[in-house]
């Protein structure tokens, strides 16, 4: 018997509405089409895929209560797999993936590889991939007081002197949200991805950024957050994991080596340069100048 | 490099400090003696042992960042492994075992299985382990509103029938803390362990209970929680964690089949039998007799 964690339905409607909501508000794309869902579990957006009209879905990574599910809901046209998609052979091609390939950073934790192994091999060429964008977006923030007191921790841990770990604490990201009242700078975009055409080296990238502060203060470091986009439905459908409200993927914070005085109306500017190795292994490097002042951080979410 | 995860340390000071207390505080136990630290980590308690007069410390599992800081304390008599106990060979035997080997229910998601195997094979006659005690505590609570909720979710997940689910919801103990006033009856102790001298066997057992109502409410089910206790320190050091404060374990809710009308006084009887199979896997079964009313359920941890 699997795992039945059904938390994962239970509790994370913000993680799954947004799927319900692109799949039963748009019939007229699922009529008569043939459906891979990714990342099927119990089957509950296979199910609804069916009933907006599908013609014939595949569900990939089924759970042991997908089979009775199907059964209870009278559906005839799912096809239940346990495995996943690089672990079978489809005999046809299909015309939507469904898969919530979003992890922090956008694809650190998630399945993005497995979308595009799915996209190359299996999507026809009018087809769509739900949801198919992505974004990062960037900002400062002021975090003194948590940085310094996570920092200072590690003078005596108890008595036991571990200074020498805070140059690994400082290459550790954040996965943490903020308050409101620390952000003081504009948002900013800093990359955009289209699952429709992106190749795995996309994924991996160098972008400037110069952010306008708001006030004057000090800079500790940038968040980074995220936003993913159903573009094929009738109406888009954005989903803002935003600096301080992220109900499941959370933002990322990135510390400078020093924090910065600022001034309103300052220009911050920089660079985010993020590595894609796999799902479980980004390397991000951030770069900030101001006036004669220029950090570079090195980062690893592994 | 290891992922750091220094939050371990940085965030569970409720889960370290009686080991750290139990240490620093017992000079006397660690005065020359030998010592197995089993899931050393970056090495903050094996550091404490030597500091505290041990002649010669043992630290398994030992992360990539212990090395250099057994260095910077000047510490010489830690000998780091990162292998598990039952990886490598110890050429002598060791006086004192310190391993946080306590999981939910006592032994899921434990290391207890480990414990006993470095007991039996290396542990001296008059040596002893931190901590070496455990204990289980059972109480009926109300929770008739948060179950409804959770069980009439499955009568339609956005639009899916998944009634057939609440079988198997109800055979998955919730892992919860709850609130204080949801708490109607006094508190049992179902189950004690000693480590000094318990075999695998005994981690599995079936005991009666008697709880007295405290008031005229529902019973919804019971909750299990623990304590664990160091007794060869000094003052002995009880951690408990209760059923509505518990910071690192939470304790187990297990629902009846049905609620129970109960009044201030009732004895609600019955026995909770635990099958321990491995650190993974736990079957539970609970009974409950009152009045004419008899239920049995059984659960699953895994």
């Amino acid at each position: 018997m699997d795992n039945l964690n059904d938390e994962e339905i239970f509790n994370d409607r913000d993680r799954i509405e947004p799927f319900v909501k692109a799949i039963t508000r748009n019939k007229h794309l699922f009529k008569d089409k043939v459906v891979l869902d990714l990342n099927s579990g119990m089957g509950l957006l296979s199910v609804l895929a069916s009933q907006s009209g599908a013609k014939q879905v595949y569900a990939m990574k089924a759970n042991c209560y997908a089979t009775e599910i199907i059964k209870q809901n009278n559906i005839q046209n799912v096809t239940l797999k346990k495995e996943n998609i690089k672990e079978v052979e489809l005999n046809c091609k299909v015309d939507i993936i469904i898969s919530a390939w979003m992890g922090n950073m956008l694809f650190y934790g998630g399945s993005i590889q497995e979308v595009i192994y799915a996209r190359d091999k299996y999507l026809n060429k009018d087809g769509f991939i739900m949801p198919d964008r992505g974004q990062l977006y960037l900002q400062s923030i002021e975090d003194t007081q948590y940085r310094d007191q996570k920092m200072n921790f590690w003078n005596s841990v108890y008595g036991v002197n571990m200074k020498w770990m805070k140059q690994w604490v400082a290459k550790e990201p954040l996965i943490e949200s903020i308050k409101d009242d620390q952000l003081n700078s504009d948002e900013q975009l800093i990359y955009e991805v289209n699952l429709q055409t992106c190749k795995l080296e996309d994924l991996s990238f160098s972008n400037q950024y110069q952010l306008k502060i708001k006030r004057q203060d000090y800079v500790t470091g940038v968040i980074v957050w995220m936003k993913y986009s159903f573009t094929y439905t009738h109406l888009p459908i954005h989903v803002i994991m935003g600096p301080t409200k992220s109900p499941f993927w959370k933002p990322v914070i990135l510390y400078f080596r020093e924090e910065l005085p600022v001034n309103k109306g300052d220009k911050l500017q920089g660079s985010l340069a993020v590595k894609f190795e796999s799902e479980e292994l980004l390397h991000i490097k951030l770069s900030v100048h101001l006036q004669q002042q220029n950090y570079i951080s090195y980062f690893k979410l592994n």
